[in-house]
């Protein structure tokens, strides 16, 4: 037996997750004391200086001017993105309905709508609840993860667009309290969605014990919904949140930087409040609600694997709840590592900044693994068995511990992978930018060369990954390996939120008008944050990888799947239509983003022509008209690469039934891995080969600038192909992995029953 | 039994090669009458117009100096051609040599290196020839079809470069004539291409059964080197030969187009005898080496899938070689069917060009329907049985006619979707040219989308090959569908061939400095040939994978394989890292054609800048230290992309076994053909979208250019990403999934004897 009690991991798990929110509040209330009406002269300095009102040594610190100036900005982003998420979830919310009628439909007719128990799959003497109830109570954790996850993207949203104008105005005391403002806003949101996604799964499962009382299978098949919900959402939100923005920025960059040599977030372009709000809903909205919907597949694909093992059968709890602690750990851990950014170390200088980021995740991740053998020697037993296809196998606890913490390496491996091909201070990136002397063609072939070559250690990384943790423990230890990829997923969401919130704060120091230095600043903070932001999408992606394939382990043992031979026809043909879909999907994606850019341009076109004096600053722009565009481009575009990927599983698992869904589940995994980090690793490196020319740091980069030279041409180009590349694409498809198994698992009963329609008539 | 006798059978087949052979230097007579040297005055005129010393209305015909300046350009082509292919065969030689021994190790390894005979796996009660004679025979076999695969390149590109002049010469007096010239020289290739692999193939099966006997299982698996031998010359003559063509092209292109601003093919530019020299090593060469080895591989598949089936184990010769009298029959077909271009219908006008070819691969497939339903009644036995992983699966002769048809029209409809992504006839690649409206970036945007679009159909046309042929007669079936596939051999090399005679005609033409009116009309020719080039590349990769898939169920029989469970680890984790095969791949590629081309523009640019009077036309370029520069890229590069195809299979079975290496090899199957068909056809978009703007044949077209347009600046950026793209690793990517399958199956015995070396120590 553990060590730890029923009763304690029930105290434990809450505790945590709460202590995640009030900690998360906290930092709320501090950020929050940055005034953004300028303070009365005179007011009292207090010590940690955040009611400073004057610094001698910096310019218009106390203009009342430039402060209300980047309220009134900061309100136009706001009301743009609220505007848009409004928009976007109204019309999510519609097809949540839909589906979840589907959902219960579909589950409810694999008994007939019957109401009479029957005998457990795996526990053969105990009593199961009726089909028809899993298929109410499953709809009912569908809608809450897609409300968890609706709630998730929209605080996000509203905490970055809160801290974004403090952190500019905190950048005029110094690149050091502009730091810690911005890591603290994302602390905010990274804690909130960590720790809301725990409590209201764990509330979740213990309210619909009440129902279920010792049928735990059901229990955790139903709770499955739950991933489902949360997926669904985030895969709408980062598609429409990722056409959003890269329409906006592709457009406001191709009239402004290249046709009228503007600044990049020049208050002159109309497409500059769309750009802006682009960051807030497709970065940080679609992204939170993406890292959620992984955190919940994960920890339902964990769950409902674990109902069929030794601790469900004997209903150990605490040994069923591991997953759970897990993440209680990660919320403490995270919370320590955060205080290293925030409080025992602060930063002095631009070059430190980076280097601060990168500890975070070095930190979290040596604290956690030393976490994870804590909870595994409390809450496992020594020893107990895990379902295998059909066989049972021993594992023991510190076997477990193994498979977490391999998890959680491979990830900062997948992470420093990715930060070496698309960080400037490497050669890879160096190679790039090099290439830009002979334009932009060469500096096209080297990215996609590079974007290819970054895929093979990740890859590797998580092949061993796979082999140890399912050698280990089955799908199981697949499950918690992707969990333990994810278990420090505040921090990684705080690193991850900060860049966007640096990048927006920026712009507003541009569009108020503030001075070079104040720029140069949050250009500094922008920068460390695009490079976590590779590392974060690395994350993302190798986690997907992980947390879909323990989908698809818990959707073949649901659907009674013993053997996936890809030496039967129905297999193969799944496998290569599977490898394909990525494809398909980012076809959309990008094309989407293209139209969207190209009538971006066109109104950006048409105001510059028609309002008088807009190019001299005396004329107002119609930023509102861009952000029309951009919200009703990626309403409508959102839709068609959404369909194909909520009605692939549907069609295929219903006319050809669980081994083809299993072979595209497959394919669709090994094939959309390998896109999407190309594709994230690409548009990075593009990017920084960009900033690699425009800062000119060293003697090789100042030979390729400045920038406007024909070099820095070449690499713009660059970098607006990898727009799309590495914030719509790309990130999408770690969803169309995920999604499709998850929603596979959740209707994993219905195929078993009536899949295979068109087999079965022919 | 079947109706035709075995004594027929052996007389049939090679009567077919030799017609074919015989067909082939008959078109090569008619193609040789054109004269490179200028003929004397008054001479008679023949009746075919061939004899045509002047025809009144051409300038020029009769020029002398005109002639003289021809021919002195296709010995500099001819020269570097030869001297590179030499180079290249040096190189790989040393490679075969080695790569025979370690067959020869390795097989004989598998006994440990006895000479006695063992009972036969799949007829128990005959006795089979010892390993050590099979690996002897299997290194013979390897080395034939090394050979021939060299033959076949050299002869393809001698024939090239022999034809290419007189199709410039023969423009003078009409589209309709150069038309045919350029169109025989394909069929020249062609039909010998196609003859000679079979007639090799036949000669060879009939010595080995003078040892081998009644040992057919031994014999036709020691027949599987031959499509070994083929394919792993086809690999470096296609990456080899990549590299060369596209550094000459994208260097000659990035100085000359971009920055001096002087035509494609102008004299003055120092690398322009090697571009046209890498058209001859790469898309002749070595696409005829790639096509012989799908060809080989696909027969040699059938073959040893053949020998353990009703028609092996119970000596029905006829029945053994129904996949050789199908390329038999392919040979007579495309023989009528070349007729119908160079005879029975004659070509007048340019927009006739395009049909003609495109009603060769029509009239071909339609013929070739009623020719297999004609060799599947005349050679097989209404009923016989097929070995599917363990069991016995009975198969009439028209399921068969059924395989087989199905995987010529799936290459067929292939072959369509790919030339309506690819041909700016239609809206797909007339979107990406008005992508350009906004720039380079938008139009790879576009490209980029259209490449991932152009993936949809081809895979389900596979799939639904695969799983109708599969079904029927398991891998039997789909190794007849990639032989159904590829029996219109010797037309689709005819179609292939003639595209790069014609780039090259036109080169010599502008060279020359003949009229503008001449080069028009080879531009016309090229234009054609760039479509069919891309159906051609369509095909290539559909029997790729089909023929991959076959090689991948022989290589399971063979392994003694009976389930390949994607729910083991050691079969996922080949699956991920297989799939991730073509990526790294295609980085090397990218790279390596990036990295010469930028040696080659240094050079062009150094030549430019020190050589006085080149850019008026004074001084003469160094031609040969580019065609230098880019044999030696080529050769150095090679080496790596080649390891890798070459190493991973020996690698993978000796150390992780037969389980893994099925992972890897299905893996790289479904993720391969989405890389390959999407690059090839993104690079075939841009290349067309920029000839569609050159062109400007309408309205929208004109309001694109002209030549030096902003619009069209961009698409030649585009046209230049697209080149290793289309001819570098997508057509590569063939042969990395062909040829792993082949090696696989070759070395099966060594791998289910010794192989998992890893696993086993652990």
């Amino acid at each position: 037996m553990a060590i730890l009690s029923e009763v304690a991991t029930e105290v434990l798990i809450p505790i945590a997750a709460i202590v995640g929110i009030v900690f998360s509040i906290s930092q709320w209330v501090i950020v929050a004391r940055v005034k953004l009406a300028p303070s009365p002269p005179g007011a009292s300095r207090s010590k940690d200086g955040y009611g400073d009102s004057l610094i001698e040594e910096e310019e218009g610190i106390n203009d009342p001017n430039v402060v209300a100036k980047c309220a009134e900005i900061q309100t136009a982003i706001a009301e743009g993105a609220t505007s848009f998420l409004f928009t976007e979830y109204q019309y999510v919310g519609v097809f949540m309905s839909i589906f979840a009628v589907v959902i219960f439909l579909f589950l409810g007719s694999v008994e007939g709508f019957s109401t009479k128990t029957h005998p457990c799959t795996y526990s053969k003497d105990r009593e199961c609840k009726p089909a028809l109830f899993n298929a109410l109570f499953s709809t009912v954790s569908f809608l809450l993860g897609a409300i968890t996850s609706v709630v998730s993207g929209y605080l996000g949203m509203k905490i970055a667009t809160y801290a974004n104008t403090r952190t500019t105005l905190e950048a005029r005391k110094g690149v050091g309290k502009a730091f810690i403002t911005a890591f603290r806003s994302g602390s905010v949101m990274g804690f909130l969605l960590a720790s809301n996604g725990l409590l209201v799964l764990y509330i979740t499962i213990n309210l619909f014990k009440l129902y279920y009382g010792d049928d735990w299978e059901g229990l955790f098949e139903s709770i499955t919904g739950y991933g489902l919900g949360g997926s669904s959402m985030a895969l709408f939100g980062r598609v429409g949140g990722g056409i959003y923005t890269k329409a906006a920025d592709v457009g406001a960059d191709l009239v402004g930087k290249v046709e009228r040599n503007i600044p990049e977030d020049d208050p002159r372009n109309p497409a500059v409040i769309a750009d802006n709000v682009g960051d807030n809903v497709g970065d940080i909205a679609g992204m939170g609600s993406d890292l959620f919907g992984s955190y919940a597949e994960s920890s339902c694909a964990a769950l409902v694997v674990a109902s069929i093992s030794s601790f469900g059968v004997n209903h150990d709890f605490t040994g069923m709840c591991y997953p759970l602690l897990i993440s209680s750990m990660g919320i403490i851990v995270c919370l320590i590592t955060t205080l290293f950014a925030t409080d025992f170390f602060e930063i002095k200088a631009v070059k430190e900044i980076e280097p601060a980021l990168k500890k975070q995740l070095i930190i979290s991740t040596a604290l956690m693994t030393v976490g994870i053998a804590l909870i595994s020697w409390l809450a496992l037993p020594y020893k107990f068995t895990i379902f295998n296809f059909g066989e049972q196998k021993e594992v023991t606890n510190w076997g477990l511990f193994l498979c977490v913490s391999i998890g959680l390496w491979a990830g900062l491996i997948i992470g420093y992978v990715t930060e070496y091909y698309t960080s400037n201070a490497y050669s890879p990136v160096q190679d790039v930018a090099d290439a830009c002397r002979t334009g932009a063609a060469t500096n096209v072939i080297f990215g996609l060369a590079l974007g290819y070559k970054s895929v093979i250690i990740p890859i590797f990384a998580i092949s061993i990954g796979i082999y140890v943790s399912f050698t280990i423990a089955a799908m199981y230890g697949i499950a918690v390996a992707a969990l333990g990829m994810l278990s420090t997923i505040a921090t990684g969401l705080s690193i991850d939120a900060y860049g966007p919130i640096s990048d927006n704060a920026g712009g507003i120091a541009e569009m108020a008008g503030m001075s070079h230095r104040i720029r140069e600043r949050t250009d500094a903070l922008d920068a460390a944050g695009n490079t976590t932001a590779a590392i974060g999408k690395g994350f993302a992606i190798g986690s997907a990888a992980l947390v879909s394939l323990a989908l698809f382990g818990a959707f073949v043992s649901r659907a009674g799947v013993k053997v996936v031979d890809v030496l039967s026809p129905k297999v193969i043909i799944g496998l290569v239509v599977g490898a394909m879909l990525p494809y398909w999907f980012s076809a959309m994606t990008m094309k989407s983003v293209g139209s969207a850019a190209l009538k971006m341009v066109e109104e950006v076109r048409r105001q510059f022509n028609t309002i008088p004096g807009l190019m001299e600053g005396t004329g107002k722009p119609d930023y509102a008209n861009c952000v029309k565009i951009s919200t009703d481009a990626s309403i409508k575009q959102m839709i068609p690469p959404g369909a194909l990927v909520m009605l692939t599983p549907l069609i295929v698992g219903t006319f050809f039934g669980v081994q083809t869904l299993s072979g595209v589940l497959a394919g669709a995994l090994v094939s959309g891995v390998q896109v999407a980090i190309s594709a994230s690793n690409t548009g990075g490196a593009w990017d920084n080969a960009k900033k690699y020319i425009e800062a000119g740091a060293s003697e090789h980069a100042r030979s390729l600038g400045p920038k406007g030279s024909d070099c820095h041409k070449a690499a713009v180009i660059g970098d607006t192909i990898g727009d799309p590349l590495k914030d719509t694409s790309g990130p999408s498809l770690n969803i169309l992995i995920k999604l499709m198994a998850v929603e596979s698992l959740v209707f994993a009963p219905f195929f078993a029953t009536h899949g295979g329609l068109l087999f079965k008539l022919f």
